[in-house]
């Protein structure tokens, strides 16, 4: 069977399927990072990678390839409620790459990391036999009482996002800002039952955190922020929106709205549905799949 | 200017030269691990990729593959003294990619995990346009008087070597088992001043371990552990060999080599030269280096 006969949780569930591990490891593959028992406090840990002609054209700046391939992963840690540490990262280029492009590239893992307090403590570089590879790990941590997973919604809790959704290749994906102060700022003071950070798609992402929350959903289709000049497919399928999606309890919805417009008067937050009881009904179009187009 | 026309070392000082760390941390880049303070020990923390084409051909059974580029992680965290702890994995393949062959990888990945204690935390696949891509992030930790870096060499210092060198491309650099136990019984029981695996070649990485060291180097030509069926300059440039090269104090050479043979009877120790003041003399022909050849 080839993979793209399967969708890419299909697929990571056959190959993590048998994976054994300790229990030092509070939650393994299959959310947005790794989350280890660090004593008083989880360690996150995320390794990710992005590839010339699949996450950026070769046309795209080298500055912004570098600051989207930190931030990818920086978001990921914004998704759990933590706080970015650690980044080592590993350059595949042809020999005939100039090193000014490499220079370039290294400017924007820089500004990323100066920008959202990373530290780089590793850069290799390597050969590639065609395509730029990047791959970028990190690692955070979270104060245990802040950790949010994918796991943690139950049905009635309505369902938030931030910023718009959609169109995001028009340029967004090169230059957007990982959500961690809004995360952070959510663990600290609303309380969040759910997270994860829109990668793919709502579309993709809004089931999957309702299926590891073990609860259906509805969409309030109306509501939807779409980004200027996107339609409403675009908006649910797209993807790399980099922005926070999450379940609350419901008695803080007001409360969150009313103080989020203060806090964050720049970005806005839509209630886009709720958490239910179930099964939650498909999207008629399946999201970005690795796979699948 | 193009990076074929500049060494790795001189590629890796340009791209981090620029880069601030804070205190936490202890060794940024341009050793096996970065090195982190994590009170009571210092953490590890590696980033690595491997690439069909570069690091292994079309051919290679998926779960050889597998196991290569999570024990090429596993021999960086020997190098420091360290002992592994977790592991995030990204592979990318084409969309006619198999099913099977991406089990079989991840066999490989289990199986090398399993074997050295090393936690898969993560797991993920992407759309490769063209060759495999797989990036390997591990973490690892070592108790601060055991840790080990490539500068702590002493002029005097006599060098050692596990194992043979050379011709690791017939098989070995798919099959190497990485000298954790031998790495971890030398910080314990003997006391090392500066250690580095053995990737690109004695040629590339001595010269490395030296700088780093800030001394200079030379070789006994005669002693040199030559793997059957090669070359001395294969010996020194071939690459791939995952074995450890480490300088120790003068005084412990002979307790070294006695206790070596009861302890590791099946795993041959050479001393092969000594670091010495001033500059080492370079090897004639440069070792394996991933712009130039």
């Amino acid at each position: 069977m080839k993979l793209s006969e399967l969708s890419e949780d299909a697929i990571v569930e056959q190959i993590t399927g048998q994976i054994l591990l300790d229990p030092r490891v509070k939650i393994g593959p299959g959310d947005d990072c790794a989350v280890i028992d660090g004593g008083d406090h989880y360690q996150l840990l995320k390794a990710d990678c992005v590839i010339e002609g699949v996450h950026f054209s070769t046309e795209a700046p080298p500055q912004a390839v570098g600051w989207k391939a930190l931030c990818r992963t920086i978001s990921d840690v914004a998704a759990m409620g933590g706080e970015p540490l650690d980044a080592v990262i590993t350059v595949a280029v042809l020999p005939e790459c100039t090193l000014a492009w490499l220079v370039d590239l290294y400017r924007g893992f820089r500004y990323a990391a100066e920008r959202y307090g990373v530290n780089l403590v590793g850069g290799e570089t390597s050969r590639s036999p065609g395509p730029v590879f990047i791959s970028v790990a990190l690692t955070g941590q979270v104060e245990k009482e802040r950790l949010v997973t994918r796991r943690g919604g139950v049905p009635g809790d309505p369902l938030y996002v931030t910023g718009k959704l959609g169109g995001s290749i028009k340029g967004k994906h090169l230059s957007f800002e990982p959500r961690l102060a809004e995360a952070r700022w959510l663990t600290a003071n609303i309380g969040v039952h759910a997270m994860i950070d829109l990668s793919d798609g709502l579309a993709s992402d809004l089931p999957r955190l309702a299926k590891a929350s073990g609860t259906g959903f509805e969409i309030a289709w109306a509501s939807l922020p779409i980004a200027d000049g996107c339609t409403e497919e675009e908006a649910l399928s797209d993807g790399e929106d980099y922005e926070l999606l999450f379940a609350v309890d419901d008695t803080v919805g007001s409360k969150l709205e009313t103080e989020w417009k203060k806090v964050f008067p720049g970005l806005c937050l839509t209630c886009v549905g709720r958490l239910t009881e179930g099964e939650g009904k498909m999207f008629s179009k399946p999201g970005y799949d690795h796979f699948q187009r």
